[in-house]
């Protein structure tokens, strides 16, 4: 490669390659990430065509999700150009890639439950004299809504959640003593409203991709969450990645998806849109977990069929993560929770044996997956630290 | 009384007279509700100080929910002084009340669930044999997020959701064949972002009152709602009135909570922020319930001090509604699905029998409450017609 970006990591075997381009917001606003370094795109304005000069100089990346999947489309080929051609275009200058800020304005966030095995695992452990899927989940992508306030871009400390939990003569209230994480793949909307958006639709609402970390309090959760879902166990805090990768960068990484089984019409994929995406989970440096995206059981584009099947509107800014990704074997469990089977086994984290999250501790979760032609594309890290309660 | 409005709606006996002055947003942009017409503020802003008159003429309420309890306590004061003098102020045109339009944009929705008697009648109906409340009931304020990107203005059709119900042999998908209402009051929020939110700070960070309709299928919400809550079942339109009644309104409303028990230190009052709202559900021009809001177990405050307590941040224009009202007497209950008893004992409306909502039909949910010196405070209605489904 003769680029102008003459850095290691901008190459086609490394995460942030020219194969991979994902776009986040810096102190210089839009910008592309290129290897470990980031390119404003507000100075290179002018090399873009009138219309999409706007989306570029904007503040973050709203309008740019607002513009949809035609423009999307102009933009990346035209910023591969520019970061691949052998001189710099002019106004051009690479700055530091961890100053990010969190790049859009989240309108409403969704969590799903879409891994077999991370459900199977959960109800295992709280049910155990029955069978471990409820009767719906294998016909329907289960989820509920989220806090879109409390989405917080990745590097943001995470504070120790209060809240009730059960104690042996009613409730007790104080800091959280079972702090986990989830590893998930969040999907950020863009494009025109629209309800009813069918599966094979559904790329055109979707823009890409970022890691999620859904921070969940399971003492305050396990109490709370009957009958009405998770609520104050998960509404402090989600952290997302600062780099939204397109979803054109996956189009190598295209997998059927793991059915569940028979499905009603409207979730049937006519093309599929599983991924075969890698991730990986470190706790304090220590690689304890290896969960695999392509063993989740609904697509995003079947999750969004879904949930937009009874007339609910889709906005640019929504933001839909796929629930917990757990693979089949123990290192490929996606929560602490399971890792540690409801901390009965211990993780071995470094020279410790750890259960739930410690103050201090620190999670960080990439994620990686074939790009075209043997390269790799990368989700940008998602990283939070633990601080004590407030 | 010897205002320039000339109108026998606006008076001390009336809902929308001087004691009351709910904001909404017109085709003229902000305006206050004086009996049945609406009074354009943008046109009024040279009355104001300088540092409101922004508020004014912005295109929807959005920067008055963000200025605070200060600057909303002046506006309200000079619109009082206004509309109550003996001469028009300059520029003052009435214009209809019905054409105003979503007055501002909801960042988070959350739905409680806090009247006993709905709670326990939902409980006798689908888990007859088991206590009707679970054990966290009465110590925490039940609640989950809903979807925000769905919520709209008294008067938008409702079309009936598609979506999944249990069947014989497993799910079938259609048009819902149990939709219902749930007839509840909402809190505006606004101020300063802030977390961990007292309950005596409460009122500090909410703006006023809105009716509130939760539309719901309760086909849909039955089959998917284990374990993560409700979802399509409720997220295809939640209805507010396009009024919002501040809060400072309803000083002469405050009464005790109707407490479930002991509570943790958080969620104890120091003041009472109960409210002696009645309800009026209209289906079809037939009033079929008087919801008494003074019999709800929590208070807004104490919602407020939950929802924050884990370290959550409360926004300007998140949305948080009570939770379907019902009384104790079988006429004030808040959801067809309680009048009807799960659809076993039919409803008379007009010369019908009904137990859910037929396309076609019309409700229309409004209240009242106590004002000052005998006076009455209203909020204004939240009404939808079911349409058929698309």
């Amino acid at each position: 490669m003769t680029s102008w970006i003459d850095d290691p990591a901008f190459a086609a075997d490394k995460p942030f390659g020219p194969q991979t381009l994902p776009y986040g917001v810096v102190a210089e606003g839009v910008a592309v990430r290129v290897g470990d370094r980031a390119l404003p795109l507000g100075p290179l304005a002018a090399a873009f065509d009138d219309d999409l000069r706007p989306l570029l100089t904007a503040p973050n990346l709203d309008a740019l999700l607002a513009a949809g999947p035609a423009e999307w489309k102009r933009v990346r080929a035209r910023v591969r150009e520019l970061v691949t051609a052998g001189t710099a275009p002019e106004g051009a200058a690479l700055v530091p890639v961890d100053t990010a800020r969190m790049p859009f304005t989240v309108a409403d966030y969704v969590d799903f439950y879409s891994s077999r095995d991370h459900a199977e695992n959960v109800g295992r452990m709280f049910r155990p004299n029955a069978e471990p899927l409820l009767p719906n989940w294998t016909h329907l992508p289960v989820g509920y809504h989220g806090r879109a306030g409390t989405v917080y871009v990745s590097g943001t400390d995470i504070v120790r959640p209060h809240g009730q939990r059960a104690g042996e003569d009613g409730p007790v209230f104080g800091p959280s003593v079972r702090l986990d994480i989830e590893a998930e793949i969040g999907f950020v909307c863009g494009g025109a409203v629209a309800g009813r958006v069918s599966a094979s639709a559904a790329p055109d609402h979707v823009f890409g991709l970022v890691t999620v970390n859904d921070w969940s309090a399971r003492d305050i959760q396990a109490w709370e969450y009957v009958p009405l879902g998770p609520f104050l166990g998960k509404s402090f805090a989600t952290s997302v990645g600062a780099w939204i990768t397109p979803l054109e960068a996956f189009a190598a990484a295209r997998v059927p998806v793991n059915a569940s089984g028979k499905l009603l019409d409207y979730l049937v994929e006519d093309q599929p849109w599983g991924l075969d995406i890698a991730i990986e989970v470190v706790w304090n440096g220590t690689v304890v977990s290896r969960p695999p995206f392509r063993t989740m059981a609904y697509s995003f584009a079947q999750q969004l069929a879904h949930m937009t099947v009874n007339g609910a509107t889709v906005r640019p800014g929504d933001l839909f993560a796929s629930g917990t990704v757990s693979g089949p074997e123990k290192d490929q469990r996606g929560s602490f929770l399971e890792l540690s089977w409801n901390g009965t086994e211990p993780v071995a984290v470094g020279g410790e044996k750890r259960t739930f999250l410690e103050d201090g501790d620190t999670v960080t979760i990439t994620a990686t997956a074939p790009g075209p032609d043997g390269s790799v594309v990368g989700l940008s890290e998602v990283t939070g630290t633990v601080v004590a309660a407030g």
